[in-house]
Parts: structure tokens; sequence; C-alpha cells
């Protein structure tokens, strides 16, 4: 092969680039690639060059592709980047009426205005084409490749027997709308990268950082309103739609049918956590609160994305006549509880398997190695739920909630940290580059379909929907339960149904009809909408509706810790970063020294923190869960005290002492103590300042008060250097 | 539009769903794919549907290509699992014969073998096409996307006239090899992969943790070896090539041209950073050898890849006849110097950029947004330098030197930890995929060419290219430089030349030619050998040198700290993580007590240090440069000492006075100061123990030292509690 051809060989390799290169490279912003094409051409035209025409322009099609799609993602990092400095901005001058999620979504519509109107459009050139002779179509599927044989423009071609080169072009799928010239295949961003990459970060981080403790002690409201009232939810809004869509003018409701608005209800029924609980982390609200908004919305977007896949698995494969059919409906229905269970126990058998490994080798001896496999074990439970046609994100949701249950109990301090911190970063990238892009596809997407019937419908069904799903449902839940859920909060719970980055991460998976097309256009408003008004609302909510603000979780703890722990706890030093550092003490009257310095709300949160737990009866579901938890999981999977040897059976002793570490029998009680989060349903006097809160989804302003706290607590120290000193003796003389 | 046509169309959208979902997903193994497409067989002919039976086949086909990528993607990760927990057995035990990322190599090949001889291939069906109608070729350009008319079976049709369907087929790039049914698309793994995704990370960290102060000591040695060296060493290594090509079998010297074995010159030459550094680095090596192997080989990896890009441009764009040609020649060499110079300026501004805003903002009040901050702007300027066709991994290299020396000054604690742990943790990540990738790909990559010949001449030549590399440039070296680097040193920097991920990335890059195969198999091997042999047997090289191995860094820095430190400066503290957490106290006598419990290494490296210190006279280049940095370039972009107002001319008072923080105006020289790494090159007595060491790219078992040091210390400081008190009265004294 001649010096020339390798090198125009060289050239052809490179269009392959403009793929794959980054994936959030298929976000598309139009407008550079028409004022680059511009620049090709010129390229094209002044390159004095001697390889085939149609090589040159290839490759610099190719580099010019490249070029776009790193601008492309440059526009969103650069919008992301404006954001984290105007959220820094607000949160320094405590604005307290737009939050960050909202400023993101802000932000992305002033940039999108801005793509949308100022730059040019390029469209993508197609051509119309057919087998070469005779077409023999022996196969159901089209094939996978297509070889184009092209005539190339050659200036001095000799080498290339007629000119002609062959072309592979891959399947993409189907064109739906032919007439329709300008679809620009790239402007499509493919919404399967919220899926594969957005979501599974944020959903494992969910249920990573979930409060466990009045996670479980709410345990029943949550699985209600997140199982049954987004079920309930669905239907209803899918039931509404339907029927007001009929009464449309022609071309809308001919468009729609039943599975199209169920599939509207299922997708526009989740609840987004992440806005909500930014601002009640910010005030500190109430934790029960907390925990049921934190609860269901995070179990609520496990469930729709099970419900809308079993709505179109029915759609797909069981529905003959379009009309109702009870097998078709049983086995979605069937569909919906396998997949949703089989996830959720692969995600659990990982975290647990990542559990077992941690405490039976001493990989924490080398934190980053550590680090690096409870990474690798989280992901590969996503990709092991996906290879198995299950559902990744609900699988990746119980295993963060398994690793922080069991394995972040065996980690070394280090990797606590860097764990927390690491998810906690790419949780806060990838849910403001989710919003932003929210803004910025409601004007660059070019799959929108405004209606405004349709919109205003969608939006006061979402509003029953919510409303169907929090009130009767509390009522239900308030004839057994001993602290009712006031209506205040029922209220609160009504209004802090955001619709977010799941809601429009259905809604973009399938724009193919216009039916679905206008879903996305009502969907998007809607997140929008919620996101912007109702995230800036809630703080005033708040206030008016007199739900208790600065509730300090620590003093809750403190409390309980002076009446429980008359045996005397270490807690956990949680030293760097964001963590609550503090280096409690041991040791009866000591504690009480602790409590001036523990923060501004000792007097609110003191009497609220007794009557709480007096009057709090634990779910039976919570209460055998946790004994069996305490008994058998925890000595199992974790260095904790009551050992299998002690709480299995006799015969069972010598598996049991095979389970049980060294680690776990020379230590006792009084020792440094691996503190625990969700302790309070275990084990009455063992209430430690464990991940729960340390991980809580602040992001800001909580850390710079700790920070502040435990340095305030360190100078404390130093002024009175005797209790420093016994303090620091308490603490070390295991040790010495 | 009725029911079914709506459901058929959710099928649809969903193919688009086997590309971009990850990335990472385009790494394939074909083994999965032949069992799964029985599977699919089974599945489109049991499922008992009235859908078109192409569209259900279509469907499943997207859903098993979902699910083969998924598995693929779990092999990989499992694999870098298991390399994790084996290293860890190996750090252990203490096995020093194989390092991690020969482990990943091992690991890989066994893997790539099994799943090469245990899978079957499924091939893609491809098809002939052409234009319908009267083809018209208007443009150089063949179009984006071709539309194919497909007949569907479908069992029920009668929803569309003659049961045919449009299908988009986009452009994929050329097909080389006609004859050759058996490609399989999806087995060609993307190699831009490597360059967008997982060497940005790896560079951006050695920038980010290049023990600078040793860095700019041996600046001279370190840009002869990295520029000069491998420009030699890259053009040697072509011509030798060239002459041994050419007296080979004539198949394989008429595919190789010159240029192809300048291109093999180029991208054999680079040597990788990671492996031995890891060696040295859990020996703690000579820091003078250290620096020299570590800036080498991460700014030789920059060289390499500009090098090898204007090599290919001289192909591409210059070169008429393949005959040399001055003019050409010249064009490429000046696309060199401003391509590396333009990227160098990108990667250098985007840091300071990054110090300026890190120093003008409170941002740091909020760590969790200061670090987003950080890493968005380090990642746009790869983006950056990518949109404007410069090479975005150098500038990340320079960004991420930048971001060291300026922006980790202004940052708050919290994200110190956390940058360096992210991309610490990245990094590792990156490295272990590639080297297991490159173990894998031996087997399952198709574009293997085997030619024994080949192989042994550019094993030779690329031991060649390295001896001409080391030795005359040192002997160049030594006559001017003052600690002459020993013949040992020289033996040593030879054996340090690993190949690895660079290397191999610009080789899988292109392979489009029977020469480029060539070359990748025998990169391939060489990348292997080196890294599993000569890393393993670093070990007893250097024993066998007599190259001092257990030199603690920290040890000098205590003794200049001693010597030069009268006025009693605080060393930050850095607690958490990794860091080698130090309390160390300020003022006078006191200090001399920290002596004891500074490591083992007290006696080795204290007149080590000293007789280095003496007798070590800086480059002028680096002096010149420590110069300005600490009057000009310090003052404007971090918070240290010596103000613009006292560095500036007095005309320039007013801007000086806006560039200066009341932070900086207020702190005085005994107050708790910023330290810096590579403060030694500033002003002398100010010998910190900052980034450099903090985030020296040791992996566990130094982590595990540091924190077992910190805890001794302040075992220490519990023992002897009246200097304890002393100790924290003067930390905190300022703030009481």
């Amino acid at each position: 092969m001649s010096h020339c051809d390798v090198d125009t060989e060289i050239k052809m390799a490179s269009p392959s680039r403009m793929k794959d290169a980054t994936v959030l490279r298929k976000v598309h912003t139009s407008w550079s690639s028409g004022l680059l094409l511009a620049a090709l051409t010129l390229c094209v035209l002044t390159s004095g060059c001697n390889a085939t025409d149609t090589d040159i322009a290839l490759d610099a099609k190719a580099t010019l592709n490249h070029r776009i799609q790193s601008l492309d993602l440059l526009v969103f990092v650069f919008l992301l980047a404006l954001t984290v400095l105007t959220i820094w901005l607000f949160k320094h001058h405590r604005v307290s009426w737009l939050h960050e999620t909202g400023l993101a979504v802000i932000y992305g519509l002033i940039v999108g205005a801005i793509i949308r109107y100022a730059g040019t459009s390029a469209t993508l050139v197609h051509m119309q084409v057919e087998p070469q002779g005779v077409p023999t179509y022996t196969d159901k599927l089209p094939p996978d490749t297509l070889w184009f044989k092209y005539p190339v423009n050659q200036t001095n071609g000799t080498k290339l027997p007629e000119g002609i080169k062959t072309y592979a072009y891959v399947f993409r799928g189907q064109v739906h709308d032919v007439d329709e010239n300008e679809i620009d295949l790239k402007a499509t961003f493919d919404p399967e990268v919220f899926f594969n990459i957005l979501l599974p970060p944020i959903i494992f981080y969910a249920g990573y950082s979930l409060k466990k403790k009045y996670f479980f002690r709410n345990l029943g409201a949550i699985l209600t309103f997140a199982i049954v009232g987004t079920t309930l939810s669905a239907f209803l809004i899918g039931g509404f739609m339907y029927g007001c869509v009929k009464l449309m003018p022609k071309y809308l409701s001919s468009s729609f049918t039943f599975l199209d608005t169920l599939y509207f209800g299922a997708l526009i029924s989740p609840t987004d956590p992440l806005t909500i609980l930014a601002i009640f982390n910010d005030l500190r609200v109430d934790v029960n609160l907390y925990a049921l908004v934190l609860g269901e919305s995070v179990l609520n977007d496990a469930v729709a994305i099970v419900l809308s896949g079993a709505i179109q698995n029915y759609g797909e494969h069981y529905s003959n006549t379009g009309e109702f059919e009870t097998t078709a409906f049983l086995r979605s229905l069937s569909d919906f509880f396998s997949i949703f269970l089989l996830s959720l126990m692969i995600g659990a058998a990982m975290g647990c398997l990542t559990a077992l490994i941690s405490k039976f080798t001493r990989v924490r001896d080398f934190p980053l190695l550590e680090s690096a496999l409870f990474v690798l074990m989280s992901y590969s439970t996503f990709l092991l739920a996906e290879a198995t046609e299950l559902t990744g994100v609900v699988a990746v949701l119980f295993c963060g909630i398994c690793q922080a249950h069991y394995t972040y109990n065996n980690l070394s301090e280090d990797s606590r940290q860097r764990t927390k911190q690491i998810f906690e970063l790419l949780n806060f990238l990838a849910e403001n580059f989710i919003f932003s892009y929210i803004g910025v596809s409601m004007f660059t997407f070019p799959k929108h379909h405004f209606d405004a019937g349709f919109i205003i419908t969608a939006f006061i069904c979402a509003a029953i929907g919510r409303a169907v799903n929090v009130y009767p449902l509390s009522w239900l839940l308030n004839i057994k339960r001993k602290p009712k859920i006031s209506s205040n909060f029922q209220h609160m719970l009504f209004f802090a149904g955001l619709r977010g980055a799941m809601s429009f991460a259905l809604a973009i998976r399938n724009t193919v009809s216009d039916a679905r097309q206008t879903m996305l256009t009502a969907t998007s408003l809607i997140v929008i909408f919620t996101v912007v008004i109702q995230g800036g609302a809630a703080n005033f909510l708040l206030n008016w509706l007199k739900i208790p603000v600065g509730v300090d979780d620590e003093t809750e703890q403190l409390n309980n810790y002076q009446v429980h722990s008359s045996d005397g706890y270490l807690q956990d030093v949680e030293n760097g970063g964001g963590g609550r550092g503090k280096l409690r003490l041991s040791g009866g009257t000591e504690s009480n020294l602790d409590t001036p310095a523990d923060g501004p709300n000792g007097s609110l949160g003191g009497p609220s923190g007794g009557r709480r737990r007096n009057s709090h009866e634990k779910a039976i579901l919570a209460r055998i869960w946790a004994n069996f938890d305490t008994k058998y999981m925890k000595p199992l999977l974790t260095h904790s005290r009551p050992t299998l040897l002690e709480t299995l059976p006799v015969c069972c002793n010598p598996i049991a002492r095979l389970l049980t570490t060294t680690q776990q029998l020379t230590q006792d009680g009084s020792e440094f103590r691996r503190v625990d989060s969700d302790s309070d349903i275990c084990i009455d006097n063992d209430t430690g300042n464990g991940l729960g809160q340390d991980v809580g989804p602040g992001t800001g302003p909580g850390a710079g008060r700790r920070n502040s706290l435990s340095r305030m607590e360190i100078l404390e120290h130093v002024q009175s250097p005797v209790s420093t000193r016994i303090r620091l003796l308490g603490f070390y003389g295991k040790k010495l």
C-alpha cells in the first residue's frame, strides 16, 4: 500500500470520533454548528491539499463535529459553573426565595433562548437508498449496517478504481415523519444518558444518605405514600387526563390512547427529592416531616420507573386490542412486582456482598483501594440489574441503603469521608446538569409540542393526583398511627410534591408521537413551574403553616443521650470535611459539659425530642425488621457487637465462629464502638451521630455551620484546659 | 393515530438506546452476544404478540444490545474489583515482584483469553445499497444519513400502506476491506474514549500531585529529557525502524511508509508515570530521582501526543509526495510548538482563573460548591482546548499544575481533601481500566496483526530510543549540573522507561492499515512486557544499583524546618483522609520535641537533606520564575503574604489595592499561614508540608502509615499535657 493511501485512511478513522467521544456530547446546541459549518466550508476551500477532496472534507467534518460537541458540552459546563457561583452568592446573601435547582432551570432557560434565537441550525443531509441489485429480504430485521458506494471527487485520483469508496452506515431507528425534512438527528439528545449516567449517582446518593433512623420509624407511612399513593395517583391522573383529552379538539384527542395518558400519570406522579430537601435541610425542618418527604420521594421515583416500564410492556406485548384485558393487566401487574422486588434484591445483595468483603478482608488498611472497591461494587449493581433486564435505578437505590446500613460501618474513616464526598459531588453535578438541561431543552429540543389545553389540564391533574396521594392516605394512616400526621403536615406534603428529574427523564425517553411530544412539553413546564415557584415559596409556606423549623437533629440526640447513655459511649470522631466534628465524651456527668456548646436550639430540641420519643410507637414491620437486623444481619455483615455466636442457636456455633471476626470478639461494650445511625430502632441507648446526619443532603451551609461549631468546640476545649486533658485522656485511655 | 400505532412507535425509540447509553459500553466483548442472540431468537419466536414482527424483533434486539453492553461493562468492572482485591492481598502480604498495573494487565490477559476462546462471535448483517432513483451527487460529502425503506413482516398489517417502514442509518466511516465480511463494527472499541474520558483525569492528577518543589529544582533536566529527549527518541526510532522494516519481507516493507515508522517512534517514546511511580512511592526512593522520573514521564506524554498529531498533520496536509519537504516539515514543526504552547497557555489561564475566583469570592465557605467549581473549571479546560483544536490532555496537565500551585492555597480544608481524593480515585480507576483493557484487547481486539520480526525490532528500537534519551542527555546535563546525575541514576532512568497508557492509546487510535495494526500489536506487547517484567524487577534493580530508598521527604523538611523557622510557622493541620496529619508547632525550641516522632528515617533523611540543600544550586530558569512567581503571581492569585501593594511599583497602587484581599492584609507573619508546597524555591524559610507530599501518588500504604503517625503524635501530645496545652494555646492564641 502506497504512502498516500495510508494517509487518507488515517483520516477516515476520525469520523468515529464524533460519536461516543463523550456521551454527554450528544447534548446538542445547534447554534455552534451553523457558525462552524461556515468555517468548515472555508477550511475545505482553502486547504492546499492533494488527497481526495472527499477525504479532506470528511476529515474536516469529523474534526468540526468533535469541536461542536466539545463546545456544546462546554456551554453546559459553563452554565453549571455559573450556577455554582450564583448559588454561592445567594447563600452568601441569604436569598431564600429561589433555590439552586430553580436557579439552574432559569439559567438553562436563558441560555436555551439565546441558543435558539441567536444561532442558526444545521440540518443533516439525507438520501433515500434502496438495495443494490435484487433485493432479498430474508431476515425479519433490517440490516445492521448499510454499505454505500459513493463516487469520490479525487483531484489527482489514480489510486482507486473508478474513484468510488464504500462507506458504512449504522442503524439508528425508524423515521416517523418522512415528509419532515428538517429533522436534525444530532439534536435528539439521547434520553438514555439520564437513565444510565445521571440518575444512578443521584438515586444512589439518596439511598446512601437516607436518615435511616427516621426513615424506619416512618416506614409504614413512607411505603404507603410511595407505593400505594404513586400507583393510585398514576391511575387517577391517567383516567382523568384521558377523559379531558377526549373532550379536546379532534387532532389532539385522536392521538392519545388510554395507555398514553396512563403513562403520563405514571411519569408525573413521582415527586422530586432534590429541591425540597435542599430547602428542608437548610431550614432544619422537623425531622419526621423530613423523613416522610425524603422517603416518599426517593421510593416513588423507583416505583414510577418500574410502573412506567410495566405500562409500556403492557402496551407492547400483552394488549391485543387496546381494550382493557384482565390477563394482560395481571401480567403487567406481576411484571411490576417481580421487577421491583428482584431489583430490590439484587441491590440489597450487592450491598451485603460489599459489606462482607469489607468485613472479612483488611482492605480498610488501604483507603484508596477500599473506596475504589466501594464505587466499583455500587456501579456493578447497576450494571448487573440492567444486564438481567431489571431496573438499575431501583437496584442502585437499595444498594445505597444497604451500603449505608452495613458497609459504612466497616469502612475506614478515610473511606467514609471519601465515599460521602464523592457521591455528594456527583449528585450535585448530575442534579444541576439535569435541571440546566430541562431549561435549555425547552428552547432547543426540536420535539416540543405546545398545546395550551393539554398543559392546563396536566397542571390541574398533577395537583389533583398529588392531593389524592396525600390527603386520603394520611387519613387512613392516622387511624392507626400514634403521632398523627397533622393537617399542616399534610398541606406541606401536598405542597412538597415538586416534579423533577425522574418525570423529565421518563417524558423525554420517548418522543416519537404527537401525544408523547405534547406530554414532554407539559412535563417540562410542570417541572419548571414546581421547581421555581413551589420551591421558592416553600419557605414562606413553612412559616405560614407553623411547621417547626430550626429543629436540630443533634439536640434531640443529645437529649436521648443524656437519658440513656449512663454507661457512657463515645461518639465517633468525625473530624475532617463537612462532618460534624465532635469529640464528645463518655463517662457519667462529663457529658453534661457539652450541652451548652451544642448549638442554639437546645431549648427547642429538648422537649420536642422527649415528646417524640415517648409518644412514638414503632411500626410492627419496623420492629420485626429491627430485631432480625440486630440479631443476624448486623453481626454477620458488620463488626457490631452481639455476635452471631450469641444470637444463633448453639448448633450453629461452628458456622457462627467462622462468620465472626476477631475484631468483633475482642471489642467490649465500653470500647470505642462503631456508632450507627439507625441504631435507635435497634438498641435504644445506642444513639449515635452516624451517617444519616453526616451525609445529609444539605449542600453548603450546613457544612459551613458544622465547621464553625467544631471549631468553637475546640476553642472551648482550649479555654478549659483541664477538661480538655481529661477528655483526651479518656479518649486515648484505652490505647496507652 | 390509532392505539396500535403508538405502541409500535414506542418500541422504535429504543434502538437508540443501544448507542450512547454509556460510552464505556462501547467496550466490546463478543462472547456474550452469541449467547444472547440465541435468546433473542427464542424470545422473538415465543412472544405471543400482534404488533409487526419486525417491530418486535427490533425492540428485542435493542434490549439485547443494551444487555450485552451492560454485561460487557460489567466484565470490566468485575475485573477491576478483582484487581483491587488482589492488590490489597499483595500489599497485605508485601509481595513486591508484581505491581498493581502489572496485575491489571495479567488479569486482563486471562479474561481476554477466556472471552476469546470460550465465546462465540456474532457478526453484523450488512447490505449493499444504492441511491433511489437517479443518483445526484451534488455534494463532496457522502450524506449524513441514509433513509432506507424496508418491507415489514406485519402479521395483521393493515395500518401502513404496503407494509414498508423507513429506517435511518447514520454515517460511520469508510469500509476498507470490502471483501472481509466478518468485520464486527461493535468490536471496534472507540479509541477516543481513551483521549476524552480516561486520560484527562490521569493527566490532570499527575499535574495536580506533582511534587513541585523537586520538580522546579530539576526543571532544566526534566525539560531536556521530556522535550529534546522524546523528540530525539521519536526520530531515532522512526528512522531505525524504517531501515529495519525495509530489510524485511516485501509484504511488510511495502505497507510501511517513513511517516508510519515515525509515528511509531512518537507513540513508543513517552514513558509511563503510573507503574514506576507507584513503586518509587512505595519504596520512598530518592526524591530527586523521583522528581526526574515523574516530571519527565508526565511531560513526555504531553510532548508525544502533540508530536504524533504534528506527524499526522504533516502526512495529511503538507506532504505532497511522501518525500522529505522542508516547508512541510517546518509547518509541522510550527504546528507542534504552537499547539503545545497554546494548550499550555489555555491550561495555565484556566488554572489562574479558578485561583482568582476562589480568591475573590467567599465560595470557600461552602466546600461542596467550591469543589464543584474546581472540577467544572478543570473539565472546562479540557473542553475549551478541544473546542479550539488544541490538545485537551496537554491543557489539562498544565491546568492541574496551576491548580495545585495557586488555587489549592485558596481552597478550604474540606475542598483540598475532597479534590485530592476524588482525582486520586478517578486516576486509580482510569489507570487500572486502561491496563485491564490492554490485557483484554490482546485477545479480543479484532485488528491485531502479529509479525515476529517487527515486534522484535520494535522491542530493540524502544530500548535504543530510551538509551538515546537518557545517556547522552545526562552527559550533556552533567556538564553544567551541580549534583550530577550519577551513572546509577542514569541506569535507573533508562530502566524506568516503562511504556503505558499513552503509547497504547495513540496506537489504538488508528488501526485501518496493516502497518498500523502491526504497530498496535507491537505496542501492546511492549507495554505488557515493560509493565509486568520491568515493573516487577524495578525493586531488585533499585537494590542492585544501590539507589537510596526509604528516604522520607518529611525528614528532610523537618531538617530545613529546624534550621530556618526561627520565627516559627505553624504547619497546616491536615487531619482527615490520607493527609499527613500533623499538628506541628511554632516557637523556637519546642519544635525539637517533634523530632523523635517523625518516623524512623530521621537519621538517614537528616544528613542527606542537609547535603542536598547546601550543594544544590537552583537552575537559572527556576530562579527567575520563582522570583516572578513570589512577587507577582502568588500575591495576585492567592492570599500569600508579600502583597501586590509591596511588590508592585507605587504608581500601580490603586490596582494593587483592588487585587489584594483584606485577608491578605490582615494576616501577619506569625499568624496561621497558608503553607505552600513549593515555597522552598521562593522563600527559603517557608518550607511547608503542603500539597506536593499530601497528594503524592502513593495509593494505600503511605496513607496507612501516615494515619498511624498522626495518631502517634496525638498520643504524644496527650502524654505531655503541658506542652499540649501550650501548643493548643499557641495555635488558637490569635483567636481568643
